[in-house]
């Protein structure tokens, strides 16, 4: 059910689902209105006129009964229940076009969502482990060949699948349960990456068993670690949990985990943390999902390389040195117990390749799910965080990289930066006239701090009505006590103590800026120089792809605004959420795409940026809000010269 | 340095080595010479008379000073240093004619000799472990591929290798490794058997190591294990050696082995205990050559069914069980320590595929070493034990089977029957007017007991001179006290048992020849029904290979004359020694015959006797001297009538 709410005095109309807050559905508008406590209803500042419609809820003590009469509603705690049309009182008497240039509308980027039907339809949905049951004959006088010829023999005339091979430790088996069900068999059976590969059966199990069949997926992230369990039957996700990687105490980044393994035996201990993870993602996957632990056939993980490294116990020292090499590119299929993972020993165990020390199978697993190396528009595929990884093609080439854009995304560098959980600042808006917020939580309750998000979205809107220039200082001259002094930092008063959670202002510093702008300016500035290396320019670029969990919240806008983004078509960004755990996914799901990441891997050119001299005048150049040369931005200079004259 | 010995009055003429016992040489020329003590001297009845030529030793108190300056000499401790020409002394007036149909000269079948040059020159001599020295390039800025993909991309670029794999477990020692010398490596690939298939790297080794690489090959026995240890770049074996199979005591054969895994941890057991002998075997092999343990790359072994299945740890109990089903017929590669075997990490087991319950490993590897594969005459190939595998065929088909003989041929049923140890009965002669034998021992020692291949040419001597009739039965009515029934048996007194070293007569008895005929009369039949089921006769036969340590000692005259063998010239018997062991060297010296074991395997038809109706009536058949059947052996026929008319 959608409601259409129309915004007065802006004559701003937005759609929006029955139940959603008011003071969202505002904001989706890009309709101000004054907010200081998040959306937690305490502050009592967000009144709005209903004129027509109904809502549910608003109703506060902060309104006298009067007003409630007169249909007074808090914003923050009114649900649309109707069409509405809400009246935003207007403190100045400010012109309806300057009202209108006001925040714009939020546009976060479309989830892109897997097609399974497609993959059906497509003859795509062949598991790269399957399950054929098999009804042989008994052996008897003038039939007794050997076991396993029998199976294979039957396979190969009744199933027509050919290159068949069994390992030692399965055969060991058979003779006992082939025997159990008097011949009447499955076989679980692992397809090769090249066509003319060896098909490997893996399991051989009494009776038909063909029905449960099931895969696990896992992203090993640095900090969180994800899993699913995935019935391989009908390719629907059963089960789902993360978990934090129990080598944080280790190390918060790569680095330090890495210089960890240089001591001791620090490389088995991250390993064995890390698996001690997998394995509890995995029991609560399995739990949730209703699956026997000894019903997966196989397991695909992703992860940079050095957690790739960490998880196969391969000593990753040589990353972090000069010339910063990975052990591998490509890891064969093993068993899951030769690392450790709690699964049955038959299960098989799929690493996605990386490309680089700094662009790892996980963002490998991102380019496969999200289709770019099958398209023909050059795609710019960014996985924004502390590490920044950058991949730019189409299905003729690809090119990528890694930026260090330091923690300012994840709420690091930052004074109040957090995480975007429950309390963390993640939307904003700014009265042009009086310079007051309006400030959205996640959650709706009082103001812990600022996400990654929010912190784009407070930049672009503070840079918008000029709080802040182009180098991300204040404006020191500015009517209001927001901006202040203090301790010898400027910044801008966010939420006032008493509606935070915290008891203390939560503010916006400089510093803070600062921090922000360089990590834009780090993942701009290598998708500029990656383009440059290649003869291409930044309006070549035809798509966006924004893959971790950064990509779901971010205002596009507000992105392009300050020179995260290119500028673009708001609908030609597409958000992937998390890339790697849906690239495993994709992986256990359909052979094709396994045999097409090799030649993925191999198409791709791992630039250093490090050892490319324009980088750092890149880098230079994209330290403004939005940037140095305004020409990469047109509309954003436009919009911003319309706000400001 | 070979010299021409001439008996007299024989007038035959034999070559021989310098330093042969006369004694020897006589038997070789077909001559007899009354000799009681095997060869050791102490019964001074081998005088003969040194015409001509000089001899060294055979001086004795038995001979008076008078004598000795005559010439006389006792010829088992005489030794040929010249040419000679020797008299026999003969004790009655015999025809000459006579003389010389008397026992024919001994022809043991000619051995065969693996042609290493011959696999050079052809190109073939390329083991399927092989060692490549990389000279890489150093990582360095611009050039930071990771450490495997260097490596796989020089054996592709610059050695032309391809399909290129390597385990977890190599890849963890890599970044390591490839550092130590300045990226100058080796690396050791194992071949595929098919042509497109996968190159396995299994080890990466700092530095130039291309020179030490080698193999083990090892064939299991039920009673004995060989092995041997191989110079793969040469080809040279540089050390062999033998062990008693440790699983003997529990149980003598096959079955009762089997039936011993059907009890507790059994097969636990018997598979320690294999693996035991293996591995002194191994210890003892690379002492012998100088090789160090880390330096072997591969081994191969072959072995029955039975042995197989327990090697690996699989339960063999269905293969003694109608319808009597090994587990599996090919075995992958795998690691050798993944059964326990005491060699590096890396090194990689081949197991030789085996065709039925009954024809294992230890055959095809025998078939693949005879060549016979690739022939077109038609062979038989026999390996002659208590469990006799025959295999028929050419170039264009093979069939094969099984067939229980009894452990006559092993010394098994036989009142001395002994091992081909010192102090057995191996060849003999009798007079064929007074009955006296002529014995000669292993080892030339007092005698101990009869060997298999003593057996055979006893009962060969002995239907020839009429002693036994068809049924091997004595002829009561000869006039000699050597003749006799002791216990209600009837038996021919070979050795007095002051001329023993047991202290009892030494004879043969009617059940030990029972025995004999029995075993002799199954393998012989077993071929027949063999080739009777593919419409092919005994006269088609071409070649026969004898296989099994059995085959380098028999007379081919005498195993025909018993009907043992099929009547075919001598020189058409090849001996192959033991077949398993070298079809074993030469899997681990070329590849080419790795390729080929499978076609083979597939190629040939497995026969089960016991479901083959005329087997019983061929069977009923064999039971005489040579055969029912008189025509299958025309010569033989022949010459038994022309010594008794």
């Amino acid at each position: 059910m959608t409601y259409t709410v129309t915004f007065l005095p802006h004559d701003k109309v937005v759609e929006v689902g029955e139940n959603e807050s008011l003071i969202r559905t505002a904001l989706e508008a890009g309709v101000h209105i004054n907010a200081s406590c998040g959306g937690s209803g305490v502050c009592g500042k967000c009144r709005v006129l209903i004129e027509e419609g109904q809502v549910a809820g608003g109703v506060s003590e902060h309104l006298s009964r009067e007003d409630q009469d007169q249909g007074y509603r808090l914003a923050c705690t009114a649900q649309v229940a109707s069409d509405l049309t809400v009246r935003i009182p207007v403190e100045s008497d400010m012109e309806t076009s300057r009202l209108n240039q006001q925040a714009p509308a939020r546009h976060t980027a479309r989830a892109m969502h897997m097609d399974m039907e497609a993959l059906k339809e497509n003859g795509l949905f062949i598991p790269p482990v399957e399950k054929i049951f098999l009804d042989l004959d008994p052996a008897m006088e003038g039939d007794n060949q050997a076991d396993v010829a029998r199976i294979i023999n039957h396979l190969r005339i009744a199933h027509d699948e050919h290159h068949l091979t069994m390992d030692l430790a399965l055969i060991r088996k058979v003779p006992d349960i082939i025997r159990e069900q008097d011949f009447k068999v499955t076989a679980t059976i692992v397809r090769p990456v090249r066509k003319d590969g060896r098909n490997r059966i893996i399991n051989i199990e009494a009776g038909d068993t063909t029905d449960r069949n099931f895969a696990i997926a896992v992203d090993i992230g640095t900090t969180t670690v994800y899993g699913q369990v995935l019935d391989l039957h009908t390719g629907e996700v059963l089960g789902q949990h993360g978990e934090f990687n129990g080598q944080i105490s280790y190390g918060e980044d790569v680095i330090s985990r890495i210089i960890y393994t240089e001591k001791g035996n620090g490389l088995e201990i991250l390993h064995e943390k890390v698996v001690e993870t997998i394995n509890t993602v995995i029991g609560k996957c399995i739990k949730k999902g209703g699956v026997n632990r000894s019903e997966i056939s196989t397991i695909t993980l992703a992860g940079n390389s050095t957690m790739t490294q960490l998880l196969l116990s391969i000593n990753p020292t040589y990353i972090r040195k000069d010339p910063y090499v990975p052990a591998s590119i490509l890891y064969p299929p093993f068993l899951a117990r030769e690392i450790h993972l709690d699964l049955p020993e038959h299960t098989i165990a799929l690493i996605y390749p990386g490309v680089s020390s700094y662009v790892g199978g996980d963002i490998i697993a991102g380019v496969m799910a999200s289709g770019m190396y099958q398209s023909s528009e050059l795609t710019l595929y960014m996985d924004i965080g502390t590490n920044a990884e950058i991949v730019i093609g189409h299905q003729d080439w690809m090119v990528c990289t890694a930026a260090s854009a330091g923690p300012a995304f994840e709420g690091g560098g930052v004074k109040f930066g957090m995480r975007a959980t429950k309390g963390a600042i993640e939307d904003f808006s700014i009265d042009p006239e009086t310079y007051e917020p309006m400030i959205i939580t996640v959650g709706n309750v009082k103001a812990k701090g600022i996400c990654g998000s929010g912190l784009i979205t407070l930049a672009a809107r503070l840079l918008e009505v000029g709080v802040i220039d182009s180098r991300g200082k204040f404006n020191r001259e500015l009517p209001t006590s927001r901006i202040r002094e203090k301790d010898d930092i400027w910044e801008y008063v966010l939420v006032d103590k008493e509606n935070t959670q915290i008891d203390r202002d939560i503010t916006i510093t400089e510093p803070d800026l600062d921090n922000l702008i360089r990590a834009k300016g780090a993942m701009y500035s290598a998708a500029l120089t990656l383009l440059d290396e290649i003869g291409l320019g930044i309006q070549d670029v035809e798509r966006i792809i924004l893959a971790g969990g950064f990509g779901s919240y971010v205002d596009l806008e507000s992105a392009i605004t300050i020179g995260l983004l290119p500028e673009i078509e708001p609908e030609k960004v597409t958000y992937l959420g998390n890339g790697s755990l849906l690239g495993c996914k994709i992986n256990c799901l359909t052979n094709a795409l396994r045999r097409q990441v090799g030649e993925v891997v191999s198409m791709m050119t791992n630039f250093e940026l490090a050892t490319i001299p324009s980088y750092m005048d890149h880098y230079m150049g994209a330290l403004f809000l939005p940037h140095t040369e305004m020409n990469y931005f047109p509309k954003v200079k436009a919009r911003l010269e319309g706000l400001r004259k």
